[in-house]
């Protein structure tokens, strides 16, 4: 699949995120936090991990356009979202940019800002329970363990908190990846899962090498993020540029460089592509996944 | 059931959440981020929310000790807690005293208590998805959904975000009681919908009578809450008193002074008293719920 290619099977799934979204989140709701919500996680974002789940979805042979892998794909985005309103907030990381815009707490207040990241989470659960019957308990409750776990003290807010700990100290590659493990790859492996667990019958075999993928993306998505940090500029980035240096924060290129920063990037998105090849999926359907990589390595936001 | 019988009935199920809870936090987790949660979640509070669940699942005629009502007996003192954690954060309410501790943030800072507030969010939704078969998907996807929807911006977060916008406005009667029915009464109705939810085959009729006893209680609680602020020392809140009219907050007895708004709050529990007698379950097994709303009226703290 060409980068042309990828841009037309993504934007009718970008479409439908985007709708979802927007419907699920009523302006007209208690004291403007509908507001502040919409504004944290609409017309904005590259969507990887929507985009994720319904490639994978879409792999094992299951409807990317159908409610399950819908509500699992907006769901990992409002908690990516809200991690990213609290992570801005001036007790974490005290940014005043994110995708091009004022963060939250600059636009709404930091009360607003704490409220909206809170009902962003509950949201994502919402979104994995629709009131009808659209979904099969059982794909809601799988879909709910799998989002719980990746995202909670034992995944992405278990790395947050390593994060927090870890500024000004000297981390060995083997913690900063544990760091990286849980803070951003726990979510990048996650959306992987659950696009497979909307679709009833995957085999174990398929299902560990896609876990495989999922987890050599989410490492490569984070020492990409490292070099971005060193090499691109705010405006491109759309946040602010250089914060981890800044910070004194351990990142990859500070570890070992920026050059061997890029090797490692690129030979964790080979282990990811041989996973998918593991998977013995037919090559047509794992198209969308390949494309999904290739743009992980080489985007410049 | 006499407050002695109460208190027999109460404590077996007060030591299983405590368990439950404990076991579901492990102290040893990234960077101290579960100690934090310990702190905010273990040996204390009244444990309100939990002990409506159970007793509900014992009213309608399930088993209070399974892991069902269990799960989600703990799964809203989870988000219960989380919600204390922020609110009691400088960007809302600025609290120091908890339960008779200082809060989160005093203990560990910031930007800790944040994190440890989302990850207790997410821990209600992995307590309620238990790995294992115990609990049916079905079970799991309807609390979930309850859950889900009673703290989100629709019900908790929103009457947060309404209460923060009310501060120094007047509100009407009706304004006040639409913040409270959010605020506080959506979680407390939701211990009840779930208690119900976790026994299979409970009649339309009967969850409905309990849908209004809920909606009584939780109504009943915050007036109650609003006298005790009035009334109460911080010592014996284990919360810093007065600090609702300090903040020149809307409350009941704001609204209509400190005799009527315990008269109203008597009113209500009458109400509830009667919704449960509306449920036409056998009264044996309505005596706990009975006792709950007696000793939500008659605390102290």
């Amino acid at each position: 699949m060409s980068p042309l290619d990828l841009k037309t099977w993504m934007q009718p799934h970008l479409d439908r995120v985007e709708n979802t979204l927007s419907e699920g989140i009523e302006a007209h709701s208690p004291a403007a936090l509908g507001e502040a919500m919409r504004y944290a996680v609409l017309d904005g974002g590259k969507r990887l991990r929507p985009l994720l789940v319904l490639a994978t979805a879409e792999a094992v042979g299951g409807a990317s356009n159908g409610p399950s892998a819908l509500n699992a794909a907006c769901a990992i985005e409002l908690i990516h979202a809200y991690s990213l309103v609290h992570d801005d907030m001036p007790c974490m990381d005290n940014d005043v940019l994110r995708r091009g815009k004022p963060t939250v707490h600059v636009q709404f207040g930091e009360a607003q800002a704490l409220l909206a990241g809170d009902a962003l989470q509950t949201l994502a659960f919402e979104m994995l329970t629709p009131q009808d019957a659209s979904v099969s308990a059982a794909e809601q409750a799988a879909c709910v363990g799998l989002l719980a776990r990746a995202s909670g003290y034992q995944g992405m807010a278990g790395g947050q908190a390593i994060d927090l700990a870890s500024v000004g100290q000297r981390l060995t590659e083997d913690q900063l990846r544990q760091m990286h493990r849980l803070k951003t790859g726990a979510l990048l492996l996650c959306s992987v899962q659950m696009g497979a667990a909307c679709v009833p019958g995957v085999s174990a075999p398929v299902q560990e090498a896609l876990t495989r993928f999922g987890e050599a993306l989410g490492l490569a998505f984070q020492v990409v993020d490292d070099v971005l940090d060193v090499t691109a500029d705010s405006a491109t980035l759309g946040k602010t540029a250089g914060k981890d240096e800044a910070a004194d924060k351990p990142t990859y290129v500070a570890l070992m460089g920026l050059d061997a920063a890029k090797a490692y990037a690129d030979s964790l998105a080979a282990q990811a592509m041989q996973a998918l090849a593991d998977t013995g999926l037919p090559e047509a359907r794992l198209a969308a996944l390949r494309a999904l990589t290739a743009m992980v390595i080489t985007r410049n936001n």
